[in-house]
């Protein structure tokens, strides 16, 4: 082939902490996705789409990462010299879109949405700027049923995911109870502002770091194993004594909890206001069914986003997994969400209570492939027509829209090399079979039909040679003008076996690639 | 409610040329999505995604306006001081992956994908910055097969989404045609290239100026309407007679278009060529049996984009319609594609084959919305379970997961209003019923099953008012215990009212709501 004069040729790779997504991890997005919206549809949310971009002032400054808060998102200035960002999560455009269309929602509004949002992080292992997030939302309501069904959705989609209780916890708590809390250790008001958010820092590491980690940030500080000093919050004795209380109140049962939390909170009237919240959620998921083992309340859950104002939760994968090299794996979090009343309130001015919960796809499904427990669906790879003729090429191309406008997913060989490689395109395509024409079968008005699968297997118990080629096995011939079905006979084979083998898991994948498409 | 305090506050308002896609709108695109998936899976398509983001230099300037090569990208420099830009259709990513993955992918390498892309230029009606397009790309082989299965491929998709034979055209035309009647005006070489950059602007306006507006432009140049002039390409009689000549060649089938072409094009080598190309490219759409009126030849068609090499196409919408206020309206092109066997070569140094299409999904839908030939599918909306005591929202709550547990979709009031406005939410969320459970029901251990679609039947007949309060007409009492199963059967016969109304489309669009939840 002629080469193109050389210059400077730019990378063929994808920009830092972004990734491509081939055919058999699309399809498996795509079954995640259509299991998720089939449980949120069933809640009555309706789907809406808002574009990628958002005024940056519309979007706000509510990224977990407090450190910087001017970072973390891609921002672009506009020709009339507006800033834009890229959405970072799909809350806030949710808020602005709410705010927009005021007048003519139902109110509640019930939303669901998915697509990616993006983060202008520094990228690592497993670490990507561009994620996959499907959230629902309910807007306009500040009764704690909504929150109750946000707990009931979250968990009811973990194992709609194939997750089984007892894998996954909905971690349930209150903003309002952390505000209690705070107030009881001496922490209220605008001067302690900065202090609050370190100690809610603290207690969100409370997973990682154990309580005497938790402790050492409360007070003077902590210095890690490689001997880096994190500054603590600065607390005495007295005010980090009530809070460690509190990190420590979760018990076995959800009211067992509320109970341990009661004393050490009932003295603030928000504290009280969040442990009656919750207690109210409790009595609601209780009645619906929904045991402690699927939404727990845990007092040291805080999620980052500043917005949130009542309760918060969070979805855990609890199970504990081995990598490659037989390491330890937890992967914790796959999603979260919370009461956000004030988000709205930005552009109206009236508050505009909302909850809404938000489900990390590209984190679960990583999560779920790492622990083999993904359906890495096997595509139904096309149907091959040979081409034994070059010169004859037409010939090839009816037979293959015959098969497609049958609606056998069909692809005749476009390369120009022989019939050995031409069966090596077909493996390497997946195909359940190959249509074979050559002269014979043209003279004959015949086609051959080589069933791959059966001749993989049956590969495995003919071990002469000669036997093989005179049997011709899993090949038949058939009258050209039966081809379709002989195909057809051979998919339906294929897909029984397919079922049978692997289960519920196969047969959905090959539901979902005749569903769309 | 308590108002904030008064700050700036931010414009509740999606960014200039964007916009958000409401429910109905996008369940219409989740089907034509399904549609189109479909034939392209039909044909032996892989999916595959590539992220929002690439680097600059990899997506090349490839943009059709090409007055401003620099701009037309949303482009971010990283903090390693890489320029990234957001892709402009999906075609440059494939290249990209196609160079980075070189070596593992099957040859040829067939992959479909979809998804939005962004175009940074002026908004206007109907004129957005970020959209969705559906490619299919056949990479690795220069056969013409590919080239015609691409034809099929985008004459099958249209009629998939139900446009009729008659209603679009698939145009089809080759690059190489247009070399040669250049080389044959005395317009090839270096020297040149600016002149023959105007003399294809000119052309590809054929369409909208006439024949007249392009002599003159490929003259003097041309004063429009409002006396604005363009600067025409400058060409004496001797050079344009023989582009007007090549303009004017199209023909009622494709072998009489060939046939005209031959003459004009035929004294150059890289006329010839296209000639041979179109000529194979007809010979397996005739015996594929397209005919000239899905695919035709016209000398016409340019297509912006730089990288095209070979055969373009462009998809059509032929009909006429009217806009509200009457006027005669056109749609023109909502797709096309072409051969680019350069744009690989770019990272590798080595040429590799390549030709595809790209479907304008948000263009499409537009135009058929507009046209009133789009399924605005009317969601299935939520059983509404009404709250008709709020101090016992448990038990509503619990009826409600029975439902939903059972596969039906629904929802309990969430507000606080009374019975009159829960009927109005229902109304507004397209309820097919309601489930009513008062202290009466309570005590007798049933529940009443108000069916909203038949009652809005029956309230066109019955005026009685005191007849219809008292036949309770449309609205059922059964035991708790049978309470699925009734809701299924309001639901069973809306269904098929619906679909008998409606025809396919509505049955089609129930289908999807269930396959994807």
């Amino acid at each position: 082939m002629a080469k193109p004069k050389k210059t400077a040729r730019p990378k063929a790779t994808a920009p830092r902490g972004f990734i491509d997504t081939p055919a058999a991890e699309m399809r498996a997005t795509a079954a995640m996705i259509a299991r998720i919206q089939q449980v949120y549809e069933s809640y009555g949310f309706e789907p809406l789409d808002t574009p990628a971009f958002e005024y940056t002032e519309a979007l706000g400054k509510f990224l977990p990462d407090v450190d910087r808060p001017n970072e973390g998102v891609f921002s672009i200035q506009d020709e009339d010299e507006q800033w834009m960002s890229l959405r970072y999560d799909l809350t806030a455009p949710l808020a602005r879109y709410v705010a927009q269309n005021f007048e003519r929602l139902p109110r509640p509004f019930r939303r669901y949405a998915y697509g990616p949002i993006w983060r202008n992080e520094k990228p690592g292992p497993g670490r990507y700027r561009q994620f996959i997030q499907f959230d629902a939302d309910t807007v306009g309501t500040d009764a704690m049923t909504a929150d109750a069904e946000i707990c009931m959705l979250f968990s009811d989609t973990m194992e709609a995911l194939g997750i089984a209780r007892g894998q996954y916890v909905i971690r349930l708590n209150n903003r309002k109870l952390l505000d209690g809390v705070l107030e009881g250790a001496g922490l209220a008001g605008e001067a302690h502002a900065g202090t609050r958010l370190g100690v809610l820092r603290a207690i969100d590491k409370c997973d990682r770091l154990g309580i005497e980690g938790v402790r050492a940030l409360l007070g003077e500080g902590r210095k890690d194993e490689s001997g880096d000093f994190t500054r603590g919050a600065g607390l005495d004795l007295d005010a980090v004594t009530p809070l460690i209380a509190y990190i420590e109140a979760g018990r076995e049962g959800r009211s067992a909890t509320l109970d341990a939390l009661r004393p050490l909170v009932e003295a603030s009237e928000i504290g009280r206001e969040g442990l009656e919240e919750l207690a109210r959620i409790d009595a609601l998921l209780s009645a619906a069914g929904y045991e402690a083992d699927q939404v727990a309340i845990e007092p040291t859950v805080v999620r980052g986003l500043e917005y949130y104002t009542g309760p918060v939760m969070e979805a855990e994968l609890t199970f504990e997994a081995h990598d490659d090299e037989g390491r330890s794996v937890r992967f914790g979090s796959v999603g979260g969400g919370g009461r956000y009343d004030g988000l709205v309130a930005r552009f109206k001015g009236t508050q505009m209570p909302a909850v809404g919960c938000s489900v990390g796809v590209s984190r679960l499904q990583a999560a779920l492939r790492h622990l083999g427990l993904l359906e890495e669906t096997a595509a139904a790879g096309p149907v091959v027509v040979l081409v034994m003729d070059h010169a004859d090429v037409v010939r090839y191309q009816r037979l293959t829209q015959t098969l497609r406008r049958a609606g056998v997913r069909a692809e005749m060989y476009l390369g120009t090399a022989g019939m050995k490689a031409q069966m090596k395109y077909a493996d390497k395509r997946q195909a359940p079979c190959v249509v074979i024409q050559g002269g014979d079968e043209i003279a004959a008005g015949t086609v051959q039909i080589k069933d791959l699968v059966e001749g993989a297997r049956l590969s495995e118990t003919i071990s002469d040679a000669k036997a093989w080629r005179e049997g011709r096995p899993a090949q038949v011939s058939v009258p050209e003008a039966e081809m379709v079905e002989a195909v057809r006979r051979v998919l339906a084979r294929d897909d029984a076996e397919a079922a049978s083998d692997a289960g519920d898991g196969s047969a959905a994948a090959h539901a979902l690639t005749q569903d769309q498409g």
